[in-house]
């Protein structure tokens, strides 16, 4: 015996999520079965409505309902300032700072050449394009991730943009705030130490 | 800055699943939006659809399109035995087992004081209403969990079927095949020695 039809098709669209096996996505089937109604049809519709209404913001390529997206088209923030990022979801974490006030650039991706991705698979034409159109950008901060493939890709814009005369700035790496020496990792613990700041 | 309301939506609606918490349920929702729209509509119109055509069979308690479903229904299968589970999905477990032909009943829970689920929150009435029209039942298996409540339910039910002379039983404790002695934990290493088969 199969499990009727409707549960079974269920059961495979939440394999297609990531990190979700046959026993999750069975687990997750019978749960949705015995869910309020009103809930299962709100979540269908959010799912139609997130691959629908949402696109990439023509010049930032952040995760937005208009075009521009509500951060490009905001005149009161500082226009001489670029954040790269590796995805719209990082704009997010920045913002949730409060203390930066510039303009963003989702990179959707990172050069990687195992994975055969290079320049032209991620979104760097176009960070290229809105520096030379706005003069006004005197700084782009890299934020990319710290991983090997997150370094290369700065090290490569970095290599890219200063020519221009305009200034790269890298995050810093080191201790996470409230972190103990004793669990720091060799590496980031390195990075502490050659980034330290006089008192 | 806020997510754009689609996608805070989506979030919700994941949040909403087991075991997702924020945290996920953003990686998820940000995966949907780069997903092929087919598999985002399916996956919408399968949530729709399982809790729209799916029910529980009238008879035996089973997840079914069709009622009764296509267990109850099937004349072959043999009618004298009955097997007692918690869940719908305890079922396909059996099945995939290919050695039981006999019928099943859901409970949809178990007895569980510190819940405050006593008898009548599960399905028992129809259990004993079934038992009562059908005399040619012989045997009623109980395949309740190993847990305190499993236990307690399957004891409850013995009690209140075996007086109407069918033979109640209940699955086998012991060892699973090919684990080591050494891992096995002092309960089922006691069950094991206590269901002894000789050679």
């Amino acid at each position: 015996m199969d499990y009727p039809e409707p549960i079974a098709q269920l059961i495979e669209s939440y394999m297609k999520l990531p990190g979700i096996g046959a026993k999750t996505a069975t687990r997750l089937a019978f749960y949705t079965i015995d869910m309020d109604g009103d809930d299962v049809t709100g979540f269908a519709k959010s799912l139609i409505s997130a691959k629908r209404d949402l696109h990439f913001c023509s010049i930032c390529g952040n995760i937005t309902e208009e075009d521009p997206c509500a951060i490009c088209s905001d005149k009161s923030r500082d226009q001489s300032t670029i954040l790269v990022v590796e995805e719209p979801k990082d704009i997010m974490s920045m913002e949730s700072m409060r203390e930066y006030h510039g303009l963003y650039h989702v990179l959707h991706g990172v050069l990687s050449p195992i994975e055969g991705k290079g320049p032209e698979d991620i979104n760097i034409t176009s960070l290229v394009k809105r520096l030379q159109e706005h003069d006004e950008v005197k700084e782009v901060i890299v934020a990319t991730n710290a991983t090997p493939e997150g370094e290369a890709t700065a090290m490569y814009l970095s290599r890219l943009i200063k020519p221009a005369g305009i200034k790269v700035t890298r995050l810093a790496h080191g201790l996470s705030v409230g972190s103990d020496i004793d669990y720091a990792d060799e590496v980031t613990l390195l990075k502490a130490v050659e980034g330290r700041t006089e008192m």
